[in-house]
């Protein structure tokens, strides 16, 4: 289950009644946060979910509406208790920012760790009680493997996609069958081999087939590159910047690096995916309702974001 | 005439439906900005002051809750088609405070003039449409008497006022006795003597007493030290930090050096001030007005601020 939610669907400026696109997943009580403009901690407590349990942030890129939040969200975690270490995860560059950024913070009663990526996999895993990146990079053992792609936006920006496996049913009768005792099942289970008795029992032999688990991407602030097709195969819920809701902004999206709702439509359309949230709304557009039809015409699950937009992932 | 905002009347951390503590001064259409914590650029959204007439911004000091908004603020200016240099004073620190907040910032296109003062005096002129510091520091001339005194916080943190001097009144009854021309008058009620037919003519000849001119100050975050009563004296409006509302907060407001509306209320009343506006509430005190009598008891001129409380200081 992920529990994901839109604290801001605004894009390059933060205005009165719309925060900065800002999404918060919780999985299993733990928070990831991608990207955190001005006033993103306003929108954390508007909605309830709390400092405390933040332990990975994700940077799409440098701009400023991406990143002017975090000296004050970074404060405010210390101040609410915050000791065990926080990861930020974003693209080349992230060190230097940070270096900058963080000589605005007089004091953090945490540790920070960064890691620089490009186009990669990662593998998160709740260990002491927090979400953290695994060294070794066993995506087999991962809560959540995290892939990253490179976008095509003004400057250096990545697409992140989270993916929660499922395992395969077990199947009680043919372990009983095999005369396997129950102390092995749960190692089966969870796709380890047996050696009992001389005889090696291996998963397939007692799991069903293959589940499909659950998959989130994130694609702000880029171009449609044809790469974002593969890249959210097969997502629940896909995020997507609209910065313009009007067709007819097709040069502006263009010139500025960004989409439109129906470039946005395409890809979901392409991408095989169940669900396309837009969000990163030019704040020259009032009421992205009234470009919805920009957008369902092409793909017709569409929703259009909005401050404390949620939505509950499950298994299928 | 100079008009007062208070763009935001919270403390510590930025929380919905209350900025952070942040006053903007409107002179002759032009703007000074002090302090700016982040989400200050939603608040002047708010308050329709506009960006591109804010020429100078003055820093109280460098915790998060005065400055974090910058980044955002100096982004949004050059957003907005501010080409004109704009000037920020504050304590010794800003020169290296600012070169790690501009590191955040990609491209402004417009100049920032920094500079860093202590206890002293700078003199504020509109030249070239744009409300700047003089260089020669000659107060005669002057719109604006700023003035700065270093308070007893945690870290270095300076309290302004602003003072708007009035010429004394100008009697063409006296100036026609002396048979001085007309074209001279504005001479000499700018206080610049006149040379007319071999004879010197004071301006005091021809003006009135001297008269009181506006002055407004603004003293956050400190303990209630005695030099501030000297500092505000005969001021119009007084704005002070009340972080505390309650006078059983006495021991937190003297742990992290800060005021209850009770020690703001004696200072107000032994500064010989008119009115006093208490700000920078701190985030557990809900409702500072169920506070008011704590400081109007003692000062019975007291507002309790608010985001959005505006006032107009006139000569009296």
């Amino acid at each position: 289950m992920l529990n994901v939610t839109l604290l801001g669907s605004g894009g390059g400026m933060p205005i009165p009644n719309r925060h900065l696109s800002t999404m918060v997943l919780n999985y299993k009580g733990r928070q990831i946060l991608i990207d955190c403009g001005e006033g993103s901690q306003v929108a954390i407590r508007k909605n309830h979910s709390g400092f405390k349990s933040i332990d990975i942030i994700c940077i799409t890129h440098f701009h400023g509406d991406h990143i002017f939040g975090l000296p004050g969200l970074l404060s405010t975690m210390g101040n609410s208790g915050r000791e065990k270490s926080i990861t930020i995860i974003g693209p080349t560059g992230l060190k230097k920012i940070m270096k900058g950024l963080l000589s605005l913070v007089s004091y953090l009663p945490y540790d920070i760790k960064l890691v620089e990526i490009s186009r990669s996999k990662l593998s998160l895993k709740i260990k002491s009680g927090i979400l953290q990146v695994e060294r070794n990079n066993n995506s087999r053992q991962a809560d959540i493997i995290l892939s990253t792609l490179e976008l095509d936006h003004s400057s250096i920006c990545l697409g992140y996609s989270f993916n929660i496996s499922r395992n395969p049913k077990f199947h009680p009768e043919k372990a009983m069958a095999l005369n396997i005792p129950k102390e092995y099942w749960s190692r089966l289970q969870s796709g380890k081999e047996v050696l009992y008795k001389d005889k090696i029992y291996k998963p397939n032999m007692v799991l069903g087939k293959e589940r499909k688990g659950i998959k989130l991407s994130y694609i702000t602030d880029t171009r449609p590159i044809k790469e974002i097709i593969d890249f959210i195969q097969e997502s629940n819920l896909f995020i997507c910047e609209g910065t313009y809701g009007d067709n007819e902004d097709i040069e502006k999206a263009e010139k500025n690096k960004h989409m439109t709702f129906k470039e946005a439509a395409e890809l979901a359309n392409n991408g095989n995916i169940k669900e396309l949230l837009l969000t990163h709304f030019s704040t020259a557009m009032n009421n992205p309702e009234l470009y919805k039809e920009n957008a369902s015409n092409i793909f017709k699950n569409t929703i259009i974001g909005c401050d404390g937009y949620n939505k509950v992932l499950t298994y299928e």
